[in-house]
């Protein structure tokens, strides 16, 4: 598959999604936003792939939606319908349920995780991707805006839903309503941040990450958990108990369960099944 | 519109609201409570107004429901009655849906930030206030208690409701259960405060940043985000991103947004419409 | 009651239950988890017991599930209904409805507070229990991990809904995915840790925190308080009120409410009613 917006690589066992237009901070175009979405399917079922990394070329990671393609969606208004067309492969985990299935939160229910390794800039659909990924390692001087109130815009594509959940409604509310600049110190303070790294090592710090996640953990695991994270914030108490109890008996009868037993009695590291299309 | 226990006032962009008996610590009384409402309304439909401040004259920010006429109560066990008939305006949006409509939550509906610029003592009551508030700006100084638990009371007026989503079950338990007392700096390592500020500072620290949103970002914007971060707290991911969908066509169809990408192109301040009535 | 994996001291007003297999980090038996639900319906129905910690004996906190009874499960693959079947009593308050009564979340309906002490390694379903109690007061030293994707399991007994409802969700997947260990001063700063404890000092810091809500809160308000907390989780703003006005109303017609009062204005501290069966 030849891209002309992200740059796609597969190092056992990462896949790294890079936003490829330098010159304009990785701002999306509306190719960009199907390129991410093909890359990331592929990604999901390649079995060599235990985690997803987003992240930008250059000095950004995304400056948001491409002004002069603002410009013409502000005549014409179908930014969305044109996205949607343009998006073939289909990402993501059917056992998730239809939560799941508008725009770009797709990304919550791929079955592997999708780390955005924020090295610069980062605002309007560029902060809408980072909040939707699963986890965010930012570099100190990365900057963020929500940007959106600023163009007389909403909070657009799940931000409203996901960033209360991941820091509060008060300071999501704060980010949202000023679209204030604020760097990766006070994204970490913000609870924002899951990491916090020195200028230059975000991708490198996410590279490590899921190479530990590989050797150490269960791919079937981590795509189990993903599911409960996400759903369960949906669910009451009780039937996520169900639907966890069902989880738990299944997770007996993989050969990972039986695995990560042995290969811990026997002090050695385990040899878990990777996860295919 | 003459008020007893508060002052009014609106210096544009913002409007203070201030709990005006500072001989009580700013204690609550019915009169107090319907005072406030009929200014939060005036606030909302007055279009000089983007943002509403409360805060508290003298030392104090709000000590809580009276304690006389707490007393009273107790004898006569009608506050609610009394209070809700003594309130006559109807402050907050209708399109936020019918959850919104009980008690002193229309802080939540109301189309503006309310912001708490915290001053001092707040307790009780007067902490519902500061919880139910979109922002608190917190000076060092001040001293919260939840209260309730001293007095055989629960969990009041939202707060049971709020205070997790704010920063987490287990801090929220910890101060409705111990009802100890904690100053500024702790409510910011809380996540309660959205503002850590020196002594004497909340209040002008609050204004500064309602200019701020006054001078760069459009109220039809921080009015339909503070619709989707509430209302979307207890909705499923689905239908808020159906919700979502339908706001952002809307935005893209207001001269606002229209105005937000000319401004930005134009490397100009932008000229947002103001809402009034 | 003659416990043989436990040990339940009540010195008024608090009961302690530690985890004493300390040649095993206290890890889990099946009798060990019915000996703690046991005894944790037993302090409950104590009117000597205002609040309940569990902790561990020598240096670990609970190492999660006997690896040795793990083996065995991979096996048989019926722990659950091994653990339930020797489950007798029945801790928990009816009024919190169906949602509490899977496995362990029986701690979230208890009617007094449950705290883990936690001084050392906690692991795997022992991390359940820490994340199942309401507060958690970590010593510096103590190290957690959720161990479960290490072993090719899932995020068991309710972890996956309340660990996102205390830290937020990508904190809450980042430990899930990693299993990576963390210690005391990390669980604070992700909010995880209520108090942070020097070395040998969480429990006397739970005992003496017990202590002060004996002396000054209502028992039913932290019961009230305990039950609106988890309850409105799980409910919208409109319904929460609702029952929060129900319970208000009751309140105030519970004599705590005159004492709480009455021993305010008086400046002498308030003598409220215990629970009991």
């Amino acid at each position: 598959m030849q891209y002309r917006d992200i740059l796609y690589q597969v190092e056992d066992p990462v896949a790294v999604i890079t936003l490829n237009r330098p010159d304009r901070l990785n701002a999306f175009t509306v190719t960009m936003l199907a390129e991410i979405r093909h890359a990331v399917a592929a990604a999901e079922q390649d079995p060599r792939v235990v985690g997803i990394i987003l992240t930008g070329a250059g000095r950004g990671f995304c400056a948001g939606m491409d002004m002069q393609a603002l410009d013409e969606i502000s005549a014409s208004s179908n930014m969305m319908d044109d996205s949607n067309a343009a998006l073939a492969a289909e990402p993501g985990d059917a056992a998730m349920g239809p939560d799941f299935s508008i725009a770009y939160t797709y990304l919550l229910k791929v079955r592997k995780p999708v780390i955005a390794a924020i090295n610069g800039p980062c605002a309007g659909l560029g902060f809408c991707f980072a909040v939707l990924s699963d986890l965010r390692f930012v570099e100190r001087q990365a900057k963020f805006t929500t940007a959106f109130a600023g163009r007389g815009l909403v909070a657009e594509h799940g931000v409203s839903w996901v960033l209360p959940r991941l820091i509060g409604s008060s300071r999501a509310l704060d980010l949202l309503w000023s679209a204030r600049k604020f760097d990766g110190v006070e994204a970490e303070r913000l609870g924002l941040a899951d990491r916090l790294c020195d200028t230059g090592t975000a991708l490198d710090t996410a590279k490590a990450y899921i190479r530990e996640l590989a050797r150490s953990v269960s791919p079937a695991s981590i795509m189990v958990m993903k599911q409960q994270v996400y759903r369960h914030l949906m669910m009451t108490l009780g039937p996520a108990m169900e639907e966890t109890n069902r989880q738990m008996e299944e997770s007996l009868h993989r050969p990972d369960f039986r695995e990560g037993v042995r290969s811990f009695l026997e002090q050695r590291e385990p040899a878990f099944k990777r996860l295919g299309a």
